[in-house]
């Protein structure tokens, strides 16, 4: 491996290992040769280059918090650590625009932000412990894009090294721009198989003036979904709208010593921000107290806070009970309901134990399966249930991954829901980028 | 010309005329063969299947109220008519989602969807004459975007016809999604050069529960961005801001008979909208007080739109006094100042006459060339003008098109723009989707 300042090319075989897999519990069998952490966007190039002479594949990763299984290893290939590339380089308040490396936290944005009376508005949930390319490369979303939009739409223009070395600029620093085709859109969400993003321009929103949070006990999913409709058709737009089904409420009163599930068989977790958040939130209240057999509302941020611990407490919980695997399905908001009886249908079918959380005014699901003592993810009762889940997202007019990503669980179903013709053009970008397919090979495409 | 039952060819030379040009003021010197109104998708693909075996270039057209020249015709081809396709398939208020036909009018959509208590968010001044079709393919910018993005921002999915007749589908009914590279965003903003659009499904948004506006009276440019700076400092997103200066005030004094020009050397025009849109525009003018000369804040409707007819005859008021040229660059918010400073100086050294409007929370700039009598747009003097203008948005870290797209009028500067290796890329997309080079040629990249 040829040296360069900015690599540190690294062969130790536990490094080697803690760069294998992500958090998706699919480990490859395959071990890479080399991971190359570098220090500056030089050294990417120097790896590219290196890589794109020799043909051998690069798998750029961030924190490898990915659950789709997309910045695992390929077999004798190059990990390429991004999280040495860490600098926040620029806040510019009245501009609203952060420049930032790659391997920042997505949470230390938004510390810097906020001390520039500014916020980074995607957060997902795993802000503290994902990197911002990695956020970008899976065009991540979060609590708050009931309001504020997903990853892509915090992206104005990214530095991108290409396949074979080459430095190119996409987008701006301004915030609207039409010249020439949206690259920067391209490269959101393409895991790292287009090019390697090394710098990013993003948009920051000024901090809401104040926050109200409510929350709602209700009978079932039918009358959530109905209550967060009657919110949405009220004009009110929450900047979060958190359901939580059952079977996890009762998870996390075990994990919380909380008595949820006696309150309700649903959950909903709302937030309203800005100048009017008290009176929309009083506004939503209203109509879920239609629905709602109680319901809180605080714009204290102290009790804000201990309300939305109980969402933030659902995965923690489940993973209590034994090894999970995240589904992430997208539908249309009205078929909700018919996704979580789809869901409720696959796990009695199949005999597996499915928990439903869900972005509920994106109409983005994690039905989350939760695999029993010596369940292995391959056992065929957990595929069919996976299957029978995307199966529902497709004919429901949804997609089977709303922010996770596609990596390589999921494949298979994407192409069902593309189709040949939209797989062939895919391939083709593909080609353009990247004519001899090292990056990320065998991933998301 | 092959016969089918969704397509009208039309070769009656008053027809030809009628679709050679846009609204750019800059009309080609040549005639298109024919025009081809189609009625139907099935229309669509039979008109690019024979245009594909015959290698005859197609442009498709919406209304053709462009600025960029992207839908003046080609020499012998045929021009593409979906004003026929105008159907709006369907409403669906839960989900807050449209499908339409390319051919519906912006303003028919929003009136559709004020039927089902939602609206259609994206707002270009044309509105009334331009089509959904046009707005995707240029990602037409307006008002609104200040808050609610460009129309990008409200397209869930695509029906696209590709070169060689095949119908695709991209994106989905749902909001969120990550399956696959993002071809919607690379479809939004590609003026006719990678695809027809013949469907769209849009996201509609609830009706804001009320609207306030405000008119600020300011010395001049540089008072006015420092208030509208203030006013977002304050954590208020104004739905609208926009900038008018002296010049142009000037010329609408002369149209509308106000007294605009004699109240101050700048105008500022807001709204906030929402269940806050009154507190949070008495917010707005506590800032703005500390800039303003003069300042009128009214939830009255009525008054509302006097205030706003401001804006909206700024350009007839122009009109009335010379051919236009309309340029359209972009820039970050902090180099507002900078910029229309540029185009004074840009102005004065060309002896060219030149007004300036701005959606100011965008730094989204309309100059516009006023051509003095019997002057053309190819005068030397005026050239340098424009080219001044597109150098200083450059050096400004923007862009030459903030929202009218690139079209025929665009191209050079657009190339310096993105560079030789983006500008590669692009070329290189352009032949995935379009390898005989049929779909606009000439335009957009
Ligand atoms: C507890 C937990 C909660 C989570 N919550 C959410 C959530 O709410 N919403 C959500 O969307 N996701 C969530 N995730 C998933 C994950 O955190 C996101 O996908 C995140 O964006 C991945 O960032 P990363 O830095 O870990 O990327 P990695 O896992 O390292 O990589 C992910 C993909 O991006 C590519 N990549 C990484 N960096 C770059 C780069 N600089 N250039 C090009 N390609 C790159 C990789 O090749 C890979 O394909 C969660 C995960 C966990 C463990
Ligand atoms: C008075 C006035 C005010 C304006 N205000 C604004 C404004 O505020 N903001 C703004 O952004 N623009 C504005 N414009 C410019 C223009 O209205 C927009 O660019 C609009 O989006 C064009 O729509 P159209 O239907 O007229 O498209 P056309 O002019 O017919 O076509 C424009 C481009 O889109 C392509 N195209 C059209 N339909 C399709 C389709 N179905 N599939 C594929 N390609 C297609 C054409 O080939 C061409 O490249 C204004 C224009 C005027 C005259």
């Amino acid at each position: 491996m040829p040296p360069h300042d900015d690599v540190d090319w690294r062969t130790d075989p536990a490094v080697l290992d803690a760069h294998r897999f992500d958090r998706s519990g699919w480990t490859p069998d395959v071990r890479p040769a080399v991971v190359a952490s570098v220090r500056g966007v030089a050294g990417v190039q120097h790896v590219l280059r290196f890589a794109h002479q020799t043909a051998i594949p690069v798998v750029a990763r961030g924190a490898g918090t990915g659950l789709a299984g997309a910045a695992t290893a390929a077999d004798g290939g190059i990990v390429l650590d991004l999280t040495g590339l860490n600098r926040i380089v620029e806040v510019t308040a009245p501009d609203e625009l952060a420049i930032v490396e790659p391997g920042v936290l997505t949470a230390d944005l938004d510390r810097e932000a906020h001390r520039h009376g500014l916020r980074y508005a995607p957060d997902p949930a795993s802000v503290e412990i994902s990197t911002i390319g990695g956020n970008i490369a899976t065009n991540a979303g979060g609590l708050r894009c009931a309001k504020y939009g997903v990853t892509r739409d915090a992206v104005l223009g990214l530095d991108v090294v290409l396949a074979d070395g080459r430095l190119i600029h996409t987008g701006r620093r301004a915030i609207k721009g039409v010249a020439g085709y949206d690259l920067t859109s391209l490269f959101v969400g393409s895991e790292g198989t287009l090019g390697v993003i090394v710098g990013a321009a993003l948009r920051l929103r000024p901090i809401p003036a104040a926050t109200a949070t409510i929350c709602a006990h209700l009978p079932g999913a039918a009358s959530a979904f109905a209550a967060v409709g009657a919110v949405r058709a009220a004009g009110v737009v929450p900047a979060i709208a958190e359901f939580i089904d059952a079977a996890t409420l009762t998870r996390i009163d075990e994990h919380l010593g909380t008595d949820l599930r006696a309150r309700g068989a649903a959950f909903l977790l709302m937030q309203t921000d800005g100048a009017a958040a008290e009176a929309e939130a009083d506004q939503a209240a209203r109509e879920l107290r239609r629905y709602a057999t109680d319901l809180e509302v605080t714009t204290d941020p102290v009790e804000g806070a201990r309300l939305t611990a109980v969402r933030r407490a659902a995965l923690p919980a489940l993973e209590r009970v034994g090894r999970v695997l995240i589904e992430d399905i997208s539908v249309p908001r009205s078929r909700l309901p018919a996704a979580v009886e789809a869901v409720r249908a696959a796990a009695t079918a199949t005999g597996t134990s499915i928990h439903t959380f869900a972005h509920a005014a994106d109409g983005n699901l994690h039905p989350i399966i939760v695999l029993s003592e010596g369940q292995e993810p391959s056992d065929p009762a957990v595929q069919e249930a996976a299957d029978s889940i995307f199966r529902a997202a497709l004919d429901l007019g949804g997609t089977v991954s709303g922010e996770h990503g596609v990596g390589v669980l999921k494949r298979r179903w994407m192409r069902a829901e593309l189709g040949e013709d939209v797989g062939a053009l895919q391939r083709q970008i593909k080609g353009v980028f990247d004519p001899k397919g090292i990056l990320n090979p065998g991933k998301a495409i």
